[in-house]
């Protein structure tokens, strides 16, 4: 497996561009292929995730992707609905193609209409600038950032095929905080089902065991689209997806809202796989824990409580916790036992802004990793004042 | 119903004393009557949680709680169950009782031993200072306390019976922050059974509807004791127990760590009690939302976003959501239906301390209501840096 350049440029017969004004965004991309999606599990879903995962569903193909930053057309009612219409017309003329052959995904404030005659102005402007070279997959990915602070990209070529990505947002797909948007392309031929079936695969292990505070948004979208150029054999079609969904997954939490500090969690030796995830989400997902690491504070009797609290099952008396961070690892608890002494080296760990919390629950080969970050001062700072 | 002042020192034959030491405070209650008590479901269960659960179950009555600030004796093992019956040493020798009648409790920093020899010489102290007075249920409470900021009691007289109660912590029973403990007395003579089930439903309907962090303690407990000296229908003792306890619930999310504001949801219309105790729990515990109240951002599509994953069954396009804020009240959705023009009045509401975030889901007669406070930089400060 090799990284390669370029974002989703990478992808042979694929072309993008983006722009932004204020704080409006709109990335357009041109690929054909087969397609897949994986969509928000809330109840409520924004209109351009009903318009999208319909379309999906019959057409099973898409030519392009259009989405904005800056609102997220959700909780819109039926005038959203003919917003995301309107949006997948203004690709789908540039393109030549059908509107239900256009995604579309939003991402920004709920409860606000779609500024149309605005959107369309952009992809007038924008429209000149389509190519194929790597800053039109970083003009996509500038143009879908809402409190993104940068840019994420990832692409990779392994067993001769290709599959890119580019993403938005710091958060999970169930649960989700600010929208997380992530368009991933491939030249692999591949049929439509295992298309499906290697994207759910590759989500449930990296985007779902992301988390930055626990919320699932409304908008929440990832699309694959296949060229289908490159024979290739589904397994390894598997293992590159399954890389480039992490790195992406990776590069959120590192991008969190506020973060000072990435934190990644991986569990292992739990009854099942399922009871790994459990303890690794909660872990991630606790304040408590987030606000310690932030701190660099020792306090890992708070990792202890959130693995308690999960939902997974293990013996309370055979936890074995260890602390990677800055150049080192210390072991804080030895199957059950309250290691002495180490304190202090954690506390030098912590220093670090990488922090790897290893649990081994040493109840069976039930494994799993979740990503995610420190909460901080500048967290409640870009949250508590977002829409005005 | 009649509030009546002297916390738990209003229950006639209750007396208590309460000290503090830097860290550490003790609070010891002399009381005797059948008991009962709801303990945590967190699966790290300290060691005061096992030794009290099984002595209440075996025995079904106290003669007294001795409590413990500054550590909670958790994830201690062998040795912290013995610590927690050294405790119950402490207070039985005093009361010339058993051991087994006495109820331990504890919290603090989880996986730290308790430092016996300090709560012997706090008890030693302490004991000469037992009263009936109401200054008693004032030392016992602020004996307890750990990041609480006030001291919480709550007592009423209703329909010739007195039920009263002191508390510590800001969080949930399930899921919890940081450890609350509540211990409550009456002079009701009721039946052990029927006292366990009006605990149960009490607890449900406060405690366990309060949320700070969503995070669930190791060692949270309430323990009632009934003196049996009134008689009374099982009914007004019901009335007056969840009164108390709500009480006591409101008083914890008002004093949630770092909290600026305090934050009540109301769920009505419901399909059923559980969607709308869902929807309501999923408001309060949603960062985004806490964040936007903390900078009184009417940002209210947050708020659709947590009703919408919170597991509720309802139709999104048939809310109504009101805003109660500083001597007002305004609609923001009605019937699905964005009202238009409101918003700036929304923000003046969320200049006041108290807001009330008022849900009707128009799908049935399911009501809920929980309590919750804003995330603030302050929450953040006390959390980062709390062991060291």
């Amino acid at each position: 497996m090799r990284e390669i350049e370029g974002g989703i440029s990478a992808i042979d017969g694929l072309s993008a561009c983006g722009i932004r004004r204020d704080r409006y965004g709109l990335a357009l991309i041109a690929c054909s292929g087969i397609a897949a999606g994986v969509f928000t599990r809330n109840k409520v879903r924004a209109a351009p995730i009903d318009l999208t995962s319909k379309n999906l569903a019959r057409e099973g193909r898409l030519d392009g992707v259009i989405a904005n930053s800056g609102c997220a057309n959700a909780y819109t009612g039926a005038r959203g609905l003919e917003d995301a219409g309107e949006m997948a017309g203004i690709l789908a003329e540039i393109l030549k193609t059908e509107r239900s052959r256009i995604a579309v995904a939003s991402t920004g404030v709920i409860g606000r209409y779609l500024d149309i005659d605005l959107l369309k102005a952009l992809a007038e402007e924008a429209k000149g600038s389509f190519s194929e070279t790597p800053q039109a997959s970083q003009d996509a990915a500038r143009a879908i950032m809402t409190t993104d602070t940068r840019i994420k990209e990832a692409a990779i070529e392994h067993g001769g095929i290709k599959v890119a990505g580019i993403c938005k947002g710091a958060g999970m797909i169930e649960p989700n905080m600010a929208t997380m948007l992530a368009f991933l392309y491939t030249d692999a031929k591949i049929s439509r089902e295992d298309l499906a079936e290697s994207l759910a695969e590759a989500v449930d292990s990296s985007f779902n065991m992301l988390t930055v505070d626990g919320d699932t948004s409304t908008n929440d979208m990832v699309l694959i689209t296949a060229t289908g150029k490159q024979s290739c054999q589904k397994e390894v079609f598997k293992e590159a997806l399954s890389h480039v969904c992490t790195t992406l997954a990776r590069k959120m939490a590192r991008d969190g809202e506020g973060a000072s500090k990435y934190m990644e969690t991986v569990v292992s030796g739990a009854r099942t796989d399922m009871d790994a995830r459990l303890a690794a989400k909660a872990v991630s997902r606790s304040n408590l824990v987030k606000t310690a690491i932030y701190g660099e504070d020792p306090n890992w009797g708070r990792i202890v409580c959130a693995i308690g609290r999960s939902g997974a099952d293990f013996d309370p008396n055979d936890i074995t916790l260890r602390l990677q961070g800055a150049g080192g690892e210390v072991t804080l608890v030895d199957r059950g036992r309250i290691v002495d002494g180490v304190l202090e080296e954690a506390e030098r760990l912590m220093k670090g802004k990488e922090i790897y919390i290893l649990i081994d629950l040493h109840s069976g080969e039930g494994h799993a990793r979740s990503f995610g970050c420190d909460l901080t001062h500048e967290y409640i700072d870009i949250n508590a004042n977002y829409t005005t």
